[in-house]
């Protein structure tokens, strides 16, 4: 069997926490000073274990194992929401170097903005051939505006070539990764061998009204965005529940009022929606009770509501022989500590099931804590999903 | 009778509109190089007219007449909120150097940030002697948080005495205004005398839940701080209506999310909450309403909701004797054209009805805009309410 290296596993681990501590975290936004030197720093470490590191045009990190195959492909992302956790996405890529450590043929990758601060999964798709140029000259960063293309200019990375994966040198990719819930920990598990990751649909909905002082306007007369904001939200919270899956999650996390003033009448809001869930009839369902929702708020307020659907993923179901490799493992190293389950966050392996068997492993997340800094798990429960993964990917490989 | 130059009344506003220029409107946000621009610009014109000017440790502006009294204070400010009209306080400023022009034995003051980029009613109070050092040390701008001693420093103030007002030099306080409502216009009529000016009662709502991931978090587990904010405006929204007033309003001119990001269940947020009345056994039963609500809220929520009153100011009648030299006047110049009716904003004259008689006069707001650069009054009706204003000093100061 292959022997991982667990000690060295949670030394890197906490070596690459330190760029962009924040906290018992990181801060390290897409392409930001410290996203750019933790990818150099991976580079480095790929060198060691043997791989031939490489970036591309839109940051990717890869490391390619230059023996014989068949491969895998390990890895997940690098950087990190802001002021968020330390494990979110490191810990998927440096578990794909400890299994090159270990001396198992795989390729490791940390694909770029799996975060979304300029867009959605840009670096996995650039890896399967499906992010155009012009989708890169539009994006902006979401929270400060920079163009995507100033942001590549200044990390480098500008005219560097986006090569495509070939998937025929796969047989298939593991992703390790945070639970992001509390779920494995509220029944003491310690490992969740994942069955399918949630399609996620977002939206925006934008509320016009008219802003107008908050004294001399007669309620009557008023035409309140935030106010249709607040009715249609209650809304969606009264029926959504009457319609949803036993897994679905619907989440508002922005509510932006214009201009925002204490004594003013909001005269535009944005509202950013979303909702996720493996079965897509279920999320159509949603989708049509949203588009209802906003045509009654058409016709009983005062504003004019526009949806506008951001973007609709695809459920992607984890390959049924790499779950029972993952299984077994599992098995050996934690019999009855762990179970299958879905995943509720989008993954880059949802991009990699596209063209080739794909598969994730979670590790449970303490107090179910994600996209914070709190965020954590206990070094045991990482060392006990690197032997799971190691050994199925062996046996993976093997079968 | 006072012959009042409404053609250099005009005159004088539309230069004044060119200082901050923004679309038909203006920006001169308090203390900006736009605003302090204006201020300098109302000396020159205070000179002009035989008052001796002069600037605050605050900002005010104030142009003492050097004739025997009995005197009136008129007046109102001069900044503006951001990118808003041309008259809002404007207004009341000129109509001040016209009366003074006109040969009436006024004081003109343009009270500093009646606005609130920085604090409530700074101006008129530093004159009534209520605004403390200690206040003035604490404030900061609302929208980018420059601290008011930097910028007062910046606006070439530091150290400036801040005088009180004699209220036996006074015989009373003028402010004309803009209705900023369509009470007016929606009636056909082109003028208002104001019976007293609403108290504002202003509330900050802090919600605390878990900032926590959007996918893999469940409906069950969240403590969703933004879903607490839609259900308690939510039940504002349907309990109000119910205990309100018949000229009460209500307004919520923000809503932040924390941290604000399409995927992150938003772990605080911040609301802005304020309702007006004149009436304070009104007021008064709509915080205990308020104050059930966030309690419900912390019965019912896994989120703890904090009430915070920023403000509660009081409702200020308007002079019966202004009044009625108003209504005079105003059946002179527009019989059957105008009516006694509320102000349902804040305006400096309450903080001069503390001291000495005050009183109101409105002009329409075309469509009733306020607070947006799309703002205006016809100037036939600027015209009219200025002779309305000099006959009615004219005859309180002699009745």
């Amino acid at each position: 069997m292959a022997q991982v290296d667990t000690e060295r596993f949670l030394k890197d681990l906490n070596e690459l926490r330190k760029i962009g501590e924040f906290k018992t975290g990181v801060h390290r936004p897409t392409f930001s000073a410290e996203d750019m030197e933790s990818r150099r720093w991976l580079m480095d470490r790929m060198r060691e274990v043997g791989l031939e590191p490489s970036m591309d045009g839109i940051g990717n990190v890869f490391g390619r194992h230059p023996g014989p195959g068949p491969h895998l492909l390990v890895g997940s992302h690098i950087e990190s929401q802001n002021q968020a956790g330390w494990l979110d996405g490191a810990l998927g890529v440096m578990a794909g170097v400890a299994l090159a450590r270990a001396g198992l043929p795989v390729d490791v990758v940390a694909f770029a903005d799996e975060e979304g601060h300029y867009g959605s999964f840009i670096g996995s798709r650039s890896l399967l051939g499906i992010l155009e140029d012009s989708e890169i000259d539009s994006l902006k960063n979401r929270y400060h505006g920079k163009p995507l293309r100033e942001a590549l200019r200044e990390a480098g990375l500008e005219g560097l070539p986006r090569p495509k994966l070939d998937p025929s040198r796969y047989k298939g990719f593991f992703e390790m990764h945070i639970e992001q819930g509390t779920q494995l920990e509220s029944q003491g598990l310690r490992a969740g061998v994942v069955t399918g990751i949630v399609a996620i649909w977002q939206f925006r909905l934008t509320i016009e009204g008219m802003q107008d002082h908050a004294g001399g306007t007669t309620m009557a007369e008023r035409r309140d965005a935030g106010l249709t904001a607040v009715r249609l939200l209650s809304r969606v919270d009264r029926e959504f529940p009457l319609l949803c899956g036993p897994r679905t999650v619907w989440t508002c996390g922005r509510i932006a009022l214009e201009p925002g003033a204490p004594s003013i009448i909001p005269g535009r809001a944005e509202v950013l929606f979303q909702f996720r869930d493996i079965d897509v009839p279920t999320l159509e369902r949603l989708e049509e009770c949203l588009t209802r929702i906003v045509q009654e708020m058409n016709r009983t307020e005062r504003t004019t509501t526009t949806l506008e659907a951001m973007s609709r993923s695809k459920p992607a179901l984890c390959d049924p022989a790499m779950q029972a490799a993952l299984a077994d493992a599992a098995t050996k190293h934690a019999n009855g500590q762990w179970q299958h389950m879905p995943s509720g966050a989008g993954h880059d392996a949802q991009y990699m099931a596209r063209i080739m068997p794909a598969s994730m492993l979670f590790t449970p997340s303490i107090n179910g804590i994600s996209h914070h800094w709190a965020e954590d798990t206990k070094e045991e429960d990482l060392a006990l999903n690197i032997r799971i993964m190691a050994d199925a990917a062996e046996a993976y490989l093997r079968g």
